[in-house]
């Protein structure tokens, strides 16, 4: 192989961009238009017009994957060491120990978190909305099984029941054939009548069975962009163009749960069965799996940083187990220790059937996602039908060994540093709202999953303002003037535009905390002044 | 942060597996049950029980994702000094050049190969299976608008008829009322009847247009397993305990591609619209997009390493282009150089609106993935509705660089490499048919994406022989073998299980060559003469 580094490319014409042309125009009209060449903990530098590094203070943190900061030195160093080593990164259908083991931890880290006995399995995947396939693959995998076994155990049921018939032992009830409705001239005595009543449940059943399947999320929820994560997702934006690809989820309102009783109610799926009742034989109506699964985030993301409350949890918990829908808890964006716990559900007391984690578990380097199988969900059959090339990698489980190592290290000091974080930064952001209740909404989150929303603007004075507005696009202006102004890089929710998101590692400082302090001060003044020129730095 | 590398991790029961349990277990039975500790080339480590280091060669490949081999020096240096610059990994939302360089690369490759001036524009995603989501998901957007267009412009050949009418300058005429149906009485002169035709061509449209897409695939294709691309994927195992996520796919079969040509022609799609033609409103039928696009791969991988000829792509890409329908070209397995071009479908002139690319452009370290979109087709409002935490991030880029530099290096020696080691192994595997007919029963593919098919064993004399392909597992057996005996490291293709896969880096040596040839020769005699205890290593 040559290892001729002088680049042999092929003709193009430098100046057309063919990666996100748009998005890249647009996010340089607000100020986005920096390449950032450095980064470490919480910082990241651009080069400025004269080739000058110009630090950044990060709180976008990846969309959250950066729990241990850009380039952690620990994490660098157990890739460069993993680099070094030669050890292969793809061996499929060999031993992965480095996979395995991050399965174990993960599962222990679960049961110690939900105080539960019960292992987790691990389902490797490549991203977090990956994660969310596996968790609706195997869901419906479970449902179709869980449903076979249904019917195969009616089908028992009814060799059972012409056995008595032929013995002489038992008779088609008059009941019977009125719940199929079987009529007067098709009924017959022995085993004439039962086939004629075999034939009617297994018609019936069969009309029955071929439901499709519900699947459930929350309004406000995000579970990622793929053809069946984003059905899950509830913007409206992200989810209409690709209805027809799948199924559409139901969503319902975090504010009332009972709603997820009284779907599992009216939606509730029951098939036929026989029973030899004595010396007759009866039909009886029984359940059968039609909720896949019912997916939420304790803490919205992308939909605002809004919180389940425990009393949300409770009854969500009640109610699926109730109707035996699997609960599945996307933990991409509040797992790994970002709000002081490595499960943000198990703040709130929410045991689930499923988790998916992503983001952080790739330490900011790699990429690998895992959805963690309740041992009493798990099909291990699943395993022969799913499979992919990059999952269970040497190089990013290794990586996220090390994650997971650095967060459980110090007895969770990780943890600890993200619920302290999160206090101090919320006292402020509160003070902020005190000083300018005008201008600040509210203040949500936990540890360091923050949003701080503004009020709606479109009406102020301001025309500039006024006109970021009204064009949707006020969160991106304030997050491009925070940037522009005060050398602060943070987004809006993508799905909720007027909250800002605050998603710094746990190696915030004192220094970088004053900073967004100031630079937020100034914003509110800015905003309760309606100074037009100041917010676009004119 | 501590930095303490002592693990504080919960106790965990070091006995449970919990990442694929069952298939290590498989696995374990049939001698892959190994852990590889280094790779470099096509060879792979694993330390026996006395912990010696033993050499394996492996023709796996990785799926197809190692066509620089394990560890290549040059990307492994690439990601070592990514690390050591300090580059920030993630950084959404700003100029990432990496992927933006990564983009004008493939698109320029594309141009050259394929002889066109028009660029291909670049969708980042980090696996295989998620680059042919986005492509599902593109090709939908982009028959969402067009179809919004026609509906569009329908309304305005509506206003426009209104107008005429209203001045007189027009009726509706009675072929037109006819067309819709609408009875006599219902009929008027002047604007309540052109109100009454209005209403009834725009419910019929409705009610037309509310038809689900057409999505198109080969029989024996392979494009992933996420909740979209498993409903492309043939093998009736991985996709119908799925088949309620998602609408299924129709299958065409390769061998009769004129089948395509009758689908579109039964499966048209037509709107009503209206014209002014003279002083009459006539109702016409024209066409609206149906077809969501055409997924193939030029060579299947996991269906048996099957190519497709020149002519039967003349006639997909003519009946996908004469029907208005998008041609997805799946060469995340043949494309980055494997076949001897770049992409395998330019050896057949197959010219794509889609391509996706992932495996191999990882480098055998990073994971990412690329979907093509030719520029005609390209919608930049995608960029708004599809997004990736993980995509376009810069470490996976700059290895995706560093990869395509090295392909191209050298007036693209790879590609050389490639086709004369591919008909290097296809001379050596079709002297084999030549010895052994009753056992090996075709060779297919072309450069390194080769299949080696042995003739059905479920009426072989050796018992052990037998029972493996009555079980469905001949082709792993064979694999075990190779491996525990003669340290050959391949698998057979997943949905085609007689065949095996010959996939290694253009690194290939005569040494290495030699190897498989005596392995497979032994192996060969041991199928010819029913050597049971030979095949089991008994």
């Amino acid at each position: 192989m040559a290892s001729d580094r002088t680049s042999a490319f092929p003709e193009s014409e430098p100046e057309t961009e063919l990666a996100d042309p748009m998005m890249l125009q647009w996010l340089g009209s607000l100020g986005f238009g920096v390449e950032y060449v450095r980064g470490g903990g919480n910082t990241l530098h651009f080069l400025d017009g004269a080739g000058e590094e110009i630090p950044v203070i990060d709180f976008a943190g990846g969309y959250g994957s950066l729990i241990l900061g850009h380039n952690h030195p620990d994490i660098v160093r157990a890739a460069r060491d993993f680099l070094d080593s030669g050890s292969p990164v793809l061996a499929q259908g060999s031993l992965q120990p480095a996979a395995s083991e991050v399965a174990k931890t993960l599962s222990a880290i679960a049961q110690r978190e939900f105080g539960a006995s019960e292992p987790y399995f691990s389902v490797f995947s490549n991203s977090g909305a990956e994660s969310i396939e596996v968790a609706l693959k195997h869901a419906e995998f479970d449902r179709v099984l869980a449903l076979r076994a249904v019917t195969e155990e009616i089908a028992r049921h009814l060799d059972e029941a012409r056995t008595a018939v032929r013995d002489g032992l038992a008779e088609v009830t008059a009941p019977a054939f009125d719940a199929l409705g079987v009529v007067a001239q098709d009924r017959a005595a022995g085993a004439a009548g039962f086939e004629r009543l075999a034939a009617a449940v297994r018609a019936e059943n069969a009309r029955r069975t071929a439901r499709p399947p519900l699947f459930l999320a929350l309004k406000g929820s995000f579970h990622g962009k793929l053809v069946g994560s984003v059905q899950l997702t509830y913007n409206a934006a992200y989810r209409e163009p690709f209805a027809a690809l799948a199924p559409p989820a139901r969503f319902i309102d975090v504010d009332r749960p009972e709603a997820l009783r009284e779907l599992f109610e009216r939606e509730r799926g029951t098939v036929l069965d026989v029973v030899v009742d004595g010396g007759g034989i009866a039909v009886v109506e029984r359940s059968f799996p039609v909720f896949g699964a019912f997916f939420c985030e304790v803490i919205q993301g992308e939909g605002g940083i809004r919180e389940m409350t425990p009393e949300a949890a409770r009854e969500i918990e009640r109610a699926c187990s109730a109707a035996g829908c699997p609960v599945v808890v996307d933990e991409i964006q509040s797992g790994m220790g970002r709000t002081g716990a490595f499960f943000a559900s198990s703040r709130i007391g929410l045991r689930a059937d499923y988790y998916t984690l992503a983001k952080s578990l790739g330490g900011g380097i790699a990429k690998t996602a895992v959805t963690l199988v309740r041992g009493r969900r798990y099909r291990p059959e699943f395993e022969l039908v799913h499979t992919s090339t990059f999952a269970k990698d040497t190089f990013s489980s290794t990586i996220a060994l090390r994650v997971l190592e650095l967060l459980e290290a110090d007895e969770g000091r990780a943890y600890r540093l993200a619920r302290e974080w999160g206090e101090r930064l919320t006292a402020m952001f509160t003070a902020l709202r005190g000083e300018f209740p005008g201008v600040v909404k509210d203040v949500r989150g936990a540890g360091l999953m923050l949003g701080l929303e503004f009020h709606d603007q479109s009406g102020a004075q301001a025309p500039q303002i006024r006109a970021a507005a009204r064009a949707g696009v006020f969160g991106y202006a304030v997050s491009g003037y925070l940037l522009t102004a005060h050398r602060i890089r943070t987004f809006p929710t993508a799905s909720a535009v007027h909250t800002l998101r605050f998603e710094p590692s746990v190696l915030l400082t004192e220094a970088e905390v004053s900073r967004l302090g100031e630079a937020l001060r100034t914003l509110c003044q800015i905003l309760r002044d309606q100074d037009g020129r100041a917010f676009t730095g004119g």
